[in-house]
């Protein structure tokens, strides 16, 4: 019985600390700015500033991307160019998952087929003079072909086995390029995106315009920041070339983007990012995104500037031999970035944050026993009031 | 010597505060129920249902797909379209990552070749009736072509360089999908995770299963919730049409999904999720894949709706001369989203947790101290029991 | 003006814990070591070893891969596989986000046109003795056509509209790899990640090299470990076989990752892995990326087992009927994942840290509370000491 009452009286008691009250000015004013200190960081740096009484969760998105646009080409400078070059000629491959890759500039080289035939002349090492200078079976680094083994007396050069002829070395990519009217395209980005923690879904097309304003709007980082429709050049000019940085819409006018004829000659790699941060504590209208545009190839290394690969349209001829025009394709690689964050109150970082706040104003305390006790000239009056000494029968005793 | 024997003491020392144990039932209870309030907040709330002890981290993933299937054309309403479509025909490119396309209707423009032809009537600003309504070297919104600045006065529209003859404007995407039967098509995706903080590596096939349980299984969400094979048609009735939500596999049945030929007509986008949950305290057998199917292409806007683009294969005939036939793709973008968390056990966020809920306890001590020596009626003993006064020689009187 | 001269007074006032200070070995030595676990814990564990001082943010990456070889198939072996391969004809399709794939091995059916022939011998149900058995309008499950409702009494197989004709089943991946020498490819990764919350961008290029290293320069895991261009067979071998392990580069030299020619017969996944870990506390200089390599594709099950897809090339005859080559693409798919965190010290984490620590330490009083009040000799002595009992007028009585 006794248990019970004691278990019962537990709850009718209370323990408060006994508290040592001093009234002096100087450990008094010590103590108040510490403490003020403590709960400015806590509730003005923590919480607020940092965010501490919100937990958050990350964008997960899909992007489809539509480009659209047709440009046509001076025969008279370039021969074995096709004259028009629409969306099925110039986005290659046709579809990517996050990004979209635009011929901006072309080297062709028609009617090849596979055969033997001399090595391009500025590949490192297809000069010879004797068949031994051209080991068969290998290829050359950056070669076209692989080597027969005899050197071609009439050029000087290896013979290799490739699709012949082979692309010539010493045709630069073309100035200006071949389809520099490509700045004047549109791309239409859709990006769903979700917060799945809060099962918060939207998107990046606007609502509540009419069908003709989606038909016709151009994004520019103003009154139209939430068309989806970009023209290749702006995206371009909103880039910030020749260094990391990114720049916004607005710098279009500024200039201080890159130029889109800079990067059409030898290609480039733009990212477009979209972010998605949303304080979901307002209302979920306020979740839209923001873009900006970003240049990621470098001209610091000559191996690494611009951006092209090489691509074939095969045919076969009356005899089923088949042929093919090698392309040279440089071109804008457009990668699609999505990120961002959502972040809403929530209980558990709002107390840790508080909890640990309570816990840091101790410091207060422990800063301040050190001055009461071992600064102040009334210390030895302090250490009396402030501690009951209690000497058990196992004390450590200090002789003297 | 003496702060050796002060040094030593120290480890023979015990500081506890002095407390004021007060018998009354009323600060007891209100004592007793904050605490209690705060305790459970902590250990049930915090702890145990948002896993406060445990630390995550986030999925890695990489995924690759194929496509199988077959499906025949009749030729007899669809003159222009191939019979035969496999998967070397509808699958648009070969390969992307983490997505894939599957044709599901068509429009065929045959034999076009770059050359001279009117403008499309449907293409805004393509009537003329003089040569300067067609301003030479530019191209109308969507058109086919860059204009010649003739206007072709047997049918009053702009002339355009293009490939002709343009694609028909008028054609509308057949009804039913010329690819309806592609809901039959089949998809294995293979799933390769890993959360590299606990060095886990997990898969979505299935282990302990025959070779011939891995050909002939089906997804469908109960009992084969563990085959990765899916249908198209399931996954796209497992897909709530309309809206954002996304349904589990159970809803095929209801009926609630989207129907497959609602979006085989204009095309549409389907997003694939994949979500890898994982609590690593228990066996890491149980951590499994969910799949779930969500709509992403939107009905609102005309211009959003569906999903196409086009591509074209190029030809060339005896003479050399280049022609292609062009293909309005429209069909079903698939993209696969894979995400999830996997959790721990991990002392960190265990004992910040138990640290910040130790420390908010002394709100229960806050409160109760108003409480005591504000409220009640017997505040002046207990303010005189609670507090001892300790007047410094720096203090600041209050003068009466 | 009392009011005003209190609050003023709250500034010249410090409330200090009135402290019981027991002298006892027994219960000091457990104080200070519980007090030197939790400390240790804190500052050694929380703190030091897992960087609770440091707030962290997670990589956006950009990747683009440029692939570079050529390699000679043997015709006599091979007559329907072309002689030469080169980037044109093996990087199918020519571009992937974040992943490229390149044709090892190959099963080609050239000239096949849409017709009626018999299904291939090895598709379970292609056997058939009357036309009964062959229902029109159906296909085989992995069968090559649409039944027409025939059964070809020549073969006694069913008839189907197909390209044809068919592929041959029995065909198997030709052992060695038709393009076995791919191993010797290169490819070129270009990273370009960021840390937005840090503002830090990195790139995989390293600084301060010549255009010559970069040119002819290999990553081997060693002293070339900032090279950012990688031969196939290096990559390969990287990855640990048959397991879900991975390896880095120096198991090259000792043999332990897979072998090139054992993944080129049935192609396979493997995964490109580029970690970026960085301290922003140190210089940024070295954030610096780790590579290393997994082989995905698992030999479990006879389905899952290497990688391939089919992709086609067509083309039309003199008389516009057209016709393709198909092929069945044995290959590597190499996937780009991209990870890592940046971390640098934060207030706000390493304060929080403080903080919990600071009340965690307030259990090692609790824990020797309960020693000096109930275990020890002088509990008695040590109870009245530490406790002022104060009855309120409301006290729960215990009678007896």
């Amino acid at each position: 019985m006794n248990y019970i009452r004691t278990g019962i009286s537990l709850f009718f008691e209370y323990d408060t600390p006994r508290i040592v009250h001093i009234q002096s000015k100087k450990v008094g004013v010590i103590n108040r700015f510490i403490q003020f200190c403590i709960i400015g960081y806590v509730i003005g740096y923590a919480i607020i500033f940092k965010k501490g009484y919100q937990d958050f969760d990350n964008v997960q998105s899909v992007v489809t991307t539509k480009v659209k646009g047709i440009v046509m080409v001076n025969t008279t400078v370039h021969p074995d160019i096709q004259p028009i070059w629409d969306v099925a000629d110039y986005i290659v491959p046709p579809q990517e998952n996050n990004a979209f890759f635009v011929i901006t500039n072309l080297i062709v080289t028609p009617n090849q087929s596979i055969g033997i035939c001399p090595e391009d002349s500025t590949i490192h090492g297809s000069n010879c003079t004797v068949d031994k200078d051209c080991p068969a079976g290998t290829s050359l680094p950056v070669g076209n072909g692989v080597l027969t083994g005899k050197c071609d007396p009439d050029v000087s050069r290896c013979e290799i086995h490739a699709w012949c002829p082979v692309e010539n070395g010493t045709t630069k990519a073309p100035k200006p390029a071949v389809l520099e009217e490509s700045k004047k395209f549109t791309v239409f980005i859709k990006n769903n995106i979700e917060f799945p923690k809060y099962s918060v879904k939207r998107r990046n097309l606007p609502d509540n315009v009419s069908n003709d304003y989606l038909q016709s709007c151009r994004y520019d980082g103003g009154a139209n920041s939430r068309c989806p429709i970009f023209t290749l050049q702006s995206i371009v000019e909103g880039a910030n070339s020749g260094s990391y940085g990114e720049v916004a819409m607005e710098d279009i006018v500024s200039g201080t983007g890159s130029r889109y004829d800079e990067l059409s000659g030898q290609g480039g790699v733009i990212q477009i990012r979209i972010k998605w941060n949303c304080n979901l504590d307002l209302s979920v209208d306020k979740c839209l995104p923001e873009y900006s545009f970003r240049r990621l190839d470098s001209s610091t290394y000559k191996i690494s500037k611009g951006y092209n690969f090489r691509y074939s349209r095969n045919f076969k001829d009356a005899n089923g031999t088949e042929f093919r025009t090698l392309y040279k394709a440089y071109g804008i690689k457009f990668v699609i970035s999505v990120s961002g964050q959502a972040r809403k109150f929530a209980p558990v970082p709002f107390f840790t944050n508080v909890g640990s706040g309570l816990a840091l104003l101790s410091i207060a305390t422990i800063i301040c026993d050190i001055v009461v006790l071992y600064i102040l000239k009334a210390r030895a009056l302090y250490k009396e009031k402030k501690y009951l000494q209690v000497v058990g029968d196992d004390a450590y005793k200090v002789l003297d």
